[in-house]
């Protein structure tokens, strides 16, 4: 789903226009349809949760917009140069992801982002499915193309995790922390989760999709109960709902501005920060990855965005990947 | 074009059969198909290659058999368990790895073999074209699925090339040298090309393609102006024609071995022996890579693949891709 045609000049008038009625006699000569294609309009953009107040005499005014993900609402709501300029709104999609890899064969713009208002087949890390109810919550992926080498691609997933953090933070006022390698957290519970994919040669990065899945708006009982110890969401912690449509926008700001951040100063800025917000360092861990195990204290993150832990005989082990508990 | 049935079956028993002439009939009688249905048989193998006496009382028995990358030929000179089993051999195809991408979207098993006789679009690293003509070379690639993140990944390229000098010393006699990070040089000059794309997440690899193109029988005039200074092939060197098909299976064995070592004892063995070969370490170097380049003396390569130069104030840093001038 692209964003439409006339419609969505409607709308933008009537968004302008703010408390001043326009009559649907001027709509139509406006855009040069007739008055009834401009009350279909109307009622199409009411489908979608669009409130309008109606006069006989005085015509339409714009009442409130849904908190839905529709190109026209990202779209005002966005600061961004290029990420999710080009837009690919789905209201149910298996994995965003997935959409994002096949737009990938069309030479989309860098920056491209497709967003679902449910996924039936969400992807969480390393084959897990990630539980994507519908419109309470941020399902969405972001195609970029960064010339690097795929070995410093974590750095990406870095990027994408503080950017989520700084947009809960300018939306909600509370700090989310970051957990290694690639969870947000919200008062100790996993908010969000971020799966980045990439085609790629050894020496550089074809395309890389962020994944990103933030539970905003979710109830307690929206969530399975094999997750519910762990999970948590925006509504539940706070207590009331959260806009989805501006924490989407200043995720996209954020990670846009530390994308160029990255490519004008390389990494060591995002990983300082990173480290900052990071709840892991200092604690002890173990970290499941492949057959085995690690365990130590979380000293710290390298510059190849690595978990270097302290072993119980003092040796300092590199950890690339990993759950950690 | 996969491995045929009949066709196959009539070529494997005139094979066994050796000296001894098999008759059209007792042919016709084994496979169930008309004396005719044989023949042509018989003439389409020829197309492809094969020679056969044929007697008119005695029936065929096989001459000779064409250095074509044709499955039957494969398959016979083949000593692994699973890399090559699962073989697409075509004439001409646009890129090996491209083919080999589109069969991972089947479920194609691991080791799974696409060679082409010429490719009309093969490719070098970072988007280079290699050069490919008809029955001279070695274009293939290999699909792996091997269970460790991306980060990893650098090391089946060392193991790829690995496989390429020993198959090139089992069959050839000779020393190849190795090439930081992923050539194989021959008196001094290019001879093999090693292209790996993979589809990944941060924590684990999809699948992994190992393109790997070697100029075995190639003549100076097949080189293209570009690069006849910097390259070079089997034939070039050695002044007589090498049997394709014998170090195409010998890489497939060496590749197997090397990636079950690797499974079992992990990157270590891998990397000290390809240093042993390697002709690149102590000498001067000058890595280019994205925008700028380091310059240093090539002193070692760490446990990530990558190579370690020392700098000229005395300071050492780690490259993990690039081009080594």
């Amino acid at each position: 789903m692209r964003k439409g045609g006339a419609e969505e000049e409607i709308l933008s008038l009537l968004r302008t226009s703010g408390e001043k009625y326009l009559s649907g006699e001027a709509l139509s000569k406006k855009f040069k349809v007739s008055r009834t294609a401009i009350w279909k309009h109307i009622h199409s953009l009411m489908d979608q949760g669009y409130e309008f107040e109606s006069h006989t005499n005085l015509g339409y005014r714009l009442q409130s917009v849904p908190d839905l993900l529709l190109p026209a609402e990202i779209e005002n709501a966005l600061g961004t140069k290029y990420v999710g300029r080009e837009l690919y709104c789905f209201n149910e999609i298996g994995s965003t992801n997935d959409m994002a890899a096949r737009l990938t064969e069309k030479e989309v713009p860098e920056g491209t982002v497709v967003t679902a208002e449910k996924q039936t087949a969400g992807k969480g890390r390393l084959g897990r499915t990630w539980f994507s109810p519908e419109r309470s919550g941020l399902w969405f992926s972001v195609i970029l193309r960064p010339k690097i080498s795929p070995y410093h691609s974590p750095k990406l997933t870095f990027i994408a995790g503080l950017s989520v953090h700084d947009a809960i933070k300018k939306v909600t006022g509370e700090d989310a922390e970051l957990k290694w390698p690639n969870d947000v957290m919200f008062h100790g519970k996993k908010l969000c989760g971020i799966l980045t994919e990439m085609k790629a040669e050894m020496d550089i990065v074809n395309y890389l999709i962020i994944g990103i899945g933030i539970n905003v708006n979710l109830s307690k009982n929206d969530l399975p109960d094999s997750v519910r110890g762990r999970a948590t969401s925006l509504k539940i912690e706070l207590k009331r709902d959260v806009q989805r449509v501006k924490l989407l926008a200043e995720t996209l700001k954020s990670l846009e501005e530390y994308y160029e951040l990255f490519k004008q100063e390389g990494p060591e800025p995002i990983i300082r920060k990173w480290k900052r917000k990071c709840a892991t360092l200092g604690r002890k861990v173990k970290i499941h990855s492949g057959s085995g195990f690690v365990e130590g204290i979380a000293e710290d993150i390298d510059g190849d965005c690595a978990l270097l832990v302290r072993l119980a005989d003092g040796t300092v082990k590199k950890a690339v990947t990993g759950d950690v508990n």
